[in-house]
């Protein structure tokens, strides 16, 4: 048993391969509003959370299991979508729902109550190959799949009651876990760690930091900036905003990393620094980078905070 | 795989061994009240609910991962006591606490969130041995573990008020997954089909005998009653309360069946039909036993209606 504080645990089981188990809550008020959520991208992402977790590990999905507690007045409609949008993925990865837990939601004094869902997800690997956060090393290139900032824009305008329309809604609604990518870096041994960018770039980036014990320095303009509805987004969604289940990882100085994996870019954004923080680079001026996504039991954390919080990078190292 | 609908999921690993897979809600408002349960007794339930599973399929535990949603207001205190009382459990089992997830649950009008708790237990069992609930035969005896009614007596008396000492109180607080017997009862080949009655004699009998395709005679006066404060427990508890924790299981007839298991008193209650549906023998009358314990997304559950419904036996079939 390794990989405790990794995005999966990992349990040698013997027969050549390691068992990876992610678990994950998916809570309304917290993760997702259903006001604004397609209830089938309710379950898209719901699983998408798990399945990020194992493509973070290089591996690949096997079963799912999902304990859903929904308020007592939930359409049957609502359930339906849900399951139609959890399945549809499943389906599309070949992961089977292999069995979870049904209950009731307590409802609050408007006879309200919320869908809290948790999901399990069981992968393998090759025995022993699992990728983990812990293993850069100072001077490994860091890499981002995809691009960044596309979920927490789009949070930040339904926040503003703007109403995107579904085709650009979409890095919210339905994110794709770069299962292949994570797979084809862990099957050419091109990647030393790796992550996935539940919780902001500059969040996941410091726990990779941190379980390996370095820092980082990113080049500003090298972040790939998703397409919102005016244009690039804004740097700090693509810095700080979470949701976009992209992954990050290192490679060792010399490794060749294919610019486009499974028909995802692939940026290189900064390199691993001996010094335990985190800084950026940004027209030639260098401040230190703070963890600014999402992370729990903050003082009064406001729905999905990650993406209204506009933080810009903080100069005071923690 | 197979299990789907049976206390776990089991998965075929290889290496000689089957993986169970288990996954529990246990939600404040609905499973326990903090205003009644001491919190390290709720960790401590928690995690039985996804041992006991384990148990049911005749498995050994070997990790558990726990998701906990907890309101933005909750004492530290009350976090420690929770994970105090997991852990000692979890210790006596040699259970690792492997991952999870960390919320923070929805606040309501009065900003009182609730504690949401999902557990995933994983186990093995030698390949092809998992106990199902689906190997029932006509002439099978069953078979209960221990005494049935005692947790559920003593949530009547909190709902009226009442306020059991420490002691009196183990039974709702304190249950013990029936671990050793169960993995007694496989290893031993004693057993055809086995349940755990978390959700109440009558509801999980009833689970058994739909997926073994047959029914079951019940004599009442058979049925090992717990002991409440002013003795035993009325039958409507032993009938249909849950979160006992107890195994019930069938065995071909002939196999001998010891009177005790690993210090736990174990009980001929009944025998498996051909007819399908459930009888209960009652001073040499019998009348049709319909499930009467806890079931989700009843109109309007109260909290924890096993306990506090007093449901006698129901003359009418489903």
């Amino acid at each position: 048993l390794e990989g405790i504080g990794d995005d999966c645990a990992v349990l040698r089981i013997g027969g050549g391969h390691d068992l990876l188990v992610t678990t994950d809550l998916y809570l309304e008020g917290v993760h997702f509003r259903r006001d604004w959520f397609p209830p089938a991208a309710v379950g898209h992402c719901c699983l998408t959370r798990g399945l990020s977790d194992i493509a973070a590990m290089g591996g690949m999905p096997t079963a799912a299991f999902l304990s859903l507690a929904l308020p007592s007045d939930i359409p049957q409609r609502w359930v339906d979508e849900f399951f139609r949008g959890w399945t549809a993925l499943a389906r599309t990865f070949g992961v089977p729902l292999a069995g979870g837990d049904l209950g009731q939601s307590p409802a609050d004094r408007d006879n309200k109550g919320r869908v809290m869902a948790d999901v399990t997800v069981l992968g393998i690997v090759p025995g022993c190959t699992a990728v983990l956060r812990s293993h850069a090393r100072p001077g490994d290139g860091i890499y981002l799949t995809g691009k960044l900032g596309g979920a927490s824009a789009l949070i930040a305008e339904y926040s503003q009651g703007g109403k995107p329309k579904a085709k650009a809604a979409r890095p919210l609604f339905w994110p794709v876990p770069r299962l292949q990518a994570g797979s084809y870096l862990r099957q050419r041994g091109l990647v030393s760690a790796m992550i996935d960018v539940s919780d902001g770039l500059s969040t996941d980036l410091d726990h990779l930091c941190e379980r390996s014990g370095c820092g980082a320095a990113i080049e500003a303009s090298a972040i790939p900036h998703a397409n919102g509805p005016k244009g690039p987004v804004e740097t700090h969604f693509a810095l700080h905003g979470g949701e976009d289940y992209e992954l990050l990882f290192t490679a060792r100085t010399g490794t060749r990393i294919p610019s486009r994996i499974a028909g995802v870019p692939v940026t290189r954004i900064g390199h691993i620094t001996r010094e335990r923080r985190m800084v950026l680079i940004q027209d030639r001026k260098r401040s230190v980078l703070s963890p600014g996504g999402w992370e729990h039991f903050r003082p009064a954390p406001p729905v999905l905070p990650s993406a209204v919080q506009k933080r810009a990078t903080d100069r005071q190292s923690r």
